[in-house]
């Protein structure tokens, strides 16, 4: 693998998410569409499909060997063993509300799971990259190593997820159980929460019902920066479902005490 | 009064505020204390003092006349009729969290109330500003005017929050009614939630048990850009508590119905 050509793949791919994504933010003519036939709320923007059709014209460019799982499109086996594998815009009712915690990810996995991604920012101008040796984000502030916290106490720490009703009932009342034990709960961020995992500013992240493309660049980045990203059980997260995210071991292993005990 | 004066104060005061605080955003020895003896987690940073400390500098050069109100240290009376309202960190447990929600809060008010007023968040470098005639937001993609949004019924609008449990039992139950009656509720924004109102993005933004310096700014924008801020009851707004922020007059009478209940 031409890792030197997969990075520089990686960062042209959330360029041209950017360029694609941001005429679209906050602006008051927003094409919004109803995913679900059940009339349930899952905008999917303009701003999503074109974001993602820049990139998979970038990738037939660039790396036409490797395979696509994106969330708006089908799916490209590719013939290399990796996989491209897209969010657009992970955080669309945050992207509706015109609120900058929505993000673009981008990861190259292979069979095993995710071994590179990024997080982006567009409007922040904020871009978070793992794997490859690397650990880094660029923004606002110039670039800075990503660390994930060290170890504190559940009792010490901040925990984040994107809705407080965390999945099903049993899911809720699990995340209920360890939000107790928690200094801080915030909600809200959708995958800028993994974000600041990796950036060492919060110590865990919990969340149900994501799909793969929602957290394959947010494993990559924060195990690259030193935490922890697996199931509710302790095993490997990249398939979706049951997400613990965490900073630390001393921490994942405290909070997979309360969350492994959910059915 | 001199309102050019005013309004360059004002952005001066801003910018004072963003270059204190700023060193502190996702620094790692971030030094945080606790205000509440009972033990009740209310970070106060170091951020948060110098930021305050260098906009009472500021007025003390340029508008020494005014009085203050601001959440870190004691009021200054004044001689003007005029006050300046300042809460240098809105949203400290956002700002712990390394979540770019915070802002700095700047507003001159008059015994009726906040005449004009900033929203300012430094790290992604966006600046409302509403009153003297002005309606505006600077940021990454430049200068655009503030518009809240136009009417729209109560069933297709963004309600936001700060936490689920908003306020007191009842005021959470008054809460969760008009939840129930709106299509999307979002949390964890703080101050930022207002500016989204301010900046033509949600409908409607609901708290209790605010302190006068959380909503002076957040009323001079949002009224300046054509929305409506009042408590549960349709009263003023300015001396905090519960707080109804909308973005039409229809919207602003809807929600009422529902949250004028609460005892």
């Amino acid at each position: 693998m031409d890792i030197d050509k997969k990075i520089e793949t990686a960062h042209a791919l959330a360029d041209a998410a950017r360029a694609a994504v941001l005429p679209f933010f906050r602006s008051a003519d927003l094409v919004t569409d109803n995913k679900h036939s059940d009339g349930s709320f899952d905008p999917v923007t303009e701003a999503d499909r074109a974001a993602e059709l820049a990139m998979r014209e970038v990738l037939s460019r660039m790396c036409p060997e490797d395979g696509i799982l994106g969330e708006e499109f089908d799916k490209v086996a590719g013939k290399s063993g990796l996989t491209w594998v897209l969010d657009p815009i992970d955080g669309t009712r945050a992207f509706l509300s015109g609120s900058a915690t929505w993000g673009v990810l981008v990861a190259l996995s292979d069979h095993s799971g995710p071994i590179y991604g990024l997080i982006d920012q567009p409007y922040i101008g904020e871009r978070f990259e793992g794997g490859f040796g690397r650990a880094t984000m660029t923004g606002p502030l110039g670039t800075r190593p990503l660390r994930a916290r060290c170890d504190r106490p559940l009792s010490e720490s901040i925990l984040f997820t994107t809705f407080p009703e965390v999945g099903s009932a049993a899911e809720g009342a699990g995340f209920a159980d360890l939000a107790q034990q928690v200094k801080l709960v915030r909600y809200g961020l959708d995958c800028y929460a993994y974000a600041l995992v990796a950036a060492g500013q919060i110590d865990l992240v919990v969340e149900a019902g994501l799909a793969p493309y929602d957290v394959h660049a947010p494993i990559a980045v924060i195990e690259a920066a030193g935490g922890i990203v697996t199931d509710w059980q302790g095993g490997p997260a990249h398939q979706g479902g049951r997400i613990l995210a965490a900073a630390s071991r001393q921490q994942h292993t405290a909070a997979l005490k309360v969350l492994s005990r959910v059915a």
